[in-house]
């Protein structure tokens, strides 16, 4: 099971204040770790901050010690110190290299050696070829030697800014089941759910916009296989995009058995 | 059913920015009225910011046009700005007077007449007596006249600091239900829940200690009638409290069939 989110470009419509529209995707790119999110895609919605969230989402999924490799220095990235770490598994600290130890990294080039930066004391030497970040697996602790390999537990996300519209960018992620996200959506306590298999997405909606709302503005339809409300009797008359997103997650972390 | 829960007055050892402190004392705001919470608690936990945590709260639960008379100009406000509105239907909007409604108001005095600004144009003749803060009902429109009423809705919370140990905070609550979340707890999903009434509690830890540390470095023990890991499979090492306030009450709304 591979879990999708769908946040719109408009998620900042109502955050004018550049630190608190630093945090609030921080809080998204926190929300999508704790719950092993693989997929984050930004759709359009008539907002304007599609590059901004992509930028700080993938900031804030880089492990710390390839930030400044992989991030120069620009004005977006001013209020990153807000942002409260991931602390995923690919998130390692320094410590003495492990044999068999997979971690994230950047390949350096020496003439013609191929180098990674793995976040140790010591470049590694890579064997074989590649090129910026990737994952590898340390195969030799003396000398430093690594390969490129697979994750084999949660390994962050990726975020995918599509500059389409909802229904295609769903259409795009090519869903097992695509679950919208409303208040107006069936209550998920009485809903019968199919089985949670295969790449399963939760689309949100904006500040200001639900997502039938929004297909609409755009003149789409998308075939949902389920609409639901993930907060039955909220009290409060709206509810956050970052705030949707952690509830419904939390929510389906529950009903998932495995 | 009644909802409290209990935050440590340590929640911010590890947030010193001024501004998303107070954002982030307003995510647990918006979190207890999203799921209807009744009453917040500020348990002694070694830290700091108890008074700070309690105003943003008190600050955040007000109707926007109490908060003039009810929270004088002072540097700990400066931020407020930044937090979301709560929305919950006490928080009135201006409109007009209907007859039987309820609005959350204030007693002004004038000479030996008791008035009171419940967030309209004119202010309404009281008719009864009372002091500061109260929910009214308007028994007439013209000319406008209100009684001391009780609320038939989720009215808000209200905020407990005790200046006492979670244990001392915990028999003062007199919950019929205590739940402590912990990482270390059962997995909620396996575990065989009572039926949910009366006063229930969920005792949540700092950023750096968990439930149970807290109460050991106190000297302290409670019985819980259940310590439940709400986030089963987090991916995070940690869970900050703010998140799990928000998840926590997600998965309760979830579990709870009324």
């Amino acid at each position: 099971m591979a879990l999708h989110i769908f946040i719109p470009d408009s998620l900042l419509e109502e955050t004018p204040d550049p630190k608190i529209r630093t945090y609030k995707v921080g809080q998204i790119a926190r929300a999508a770790a704790i719950f092993g999110v693989e997929h984050i895609w930004i759709y359009k919605a008539g907002g304007k901050d599609g590059k901004f969230i992509k930028l700080i989402l993938e900031y804030a999924e880089t492990p710390q010690y390839l930030r400044k490799a992989l991030f120069p220095i620009r004005k977006e990235l001013k209020y990153v110190g807000v942002i409260p770490p991931l602390r995923t598994p690919h998130h390692k600290l320094k410590g003495r290299p492990a044999l068999g130890e997979i971690r994230e990294g950047i390949i350096i080039k020496k003439g013609k050696r191929l180098y990674a930066d793995i976040g140790l004391d010591e470049l590694a030497i890579v064997e074989g070829s590649g090129e910026g970040r990737m994952t590898f697996k340390i195969v030799s602790v003396k000398p430093l030697k690594v390969v490129s390999a697979k994750p084999v537990e949660y390994w962050g996300y990726r975020v995918h800014l599509t500059n389409k519209t909802l229904a295609k960018t769903l259409k795009k992620a090519r869903l097992d089941l695509a679950i919208a996200t409303s208040r107006k959506g069936e209550d998920v306590r009485k809903v019968k759910l199919p089985p949670l298999e295969g790449e399963i997405g939760f689309v949100f909606g904006s500040p200001r916009k639900g997502v039938m709302e929004i297909l609409r503005d755009f003149n789409e339809d998308y075939p949902f296989d389920l609409i639901l409300n993930t907060i039955p009797n909220q009290k409060t008359k709206t509810v956050r995009t970052e705030e949707a997103v952690l509830a419904t997650l939390a929510v389906f972390n529950f009903i998932r058995r495995d």
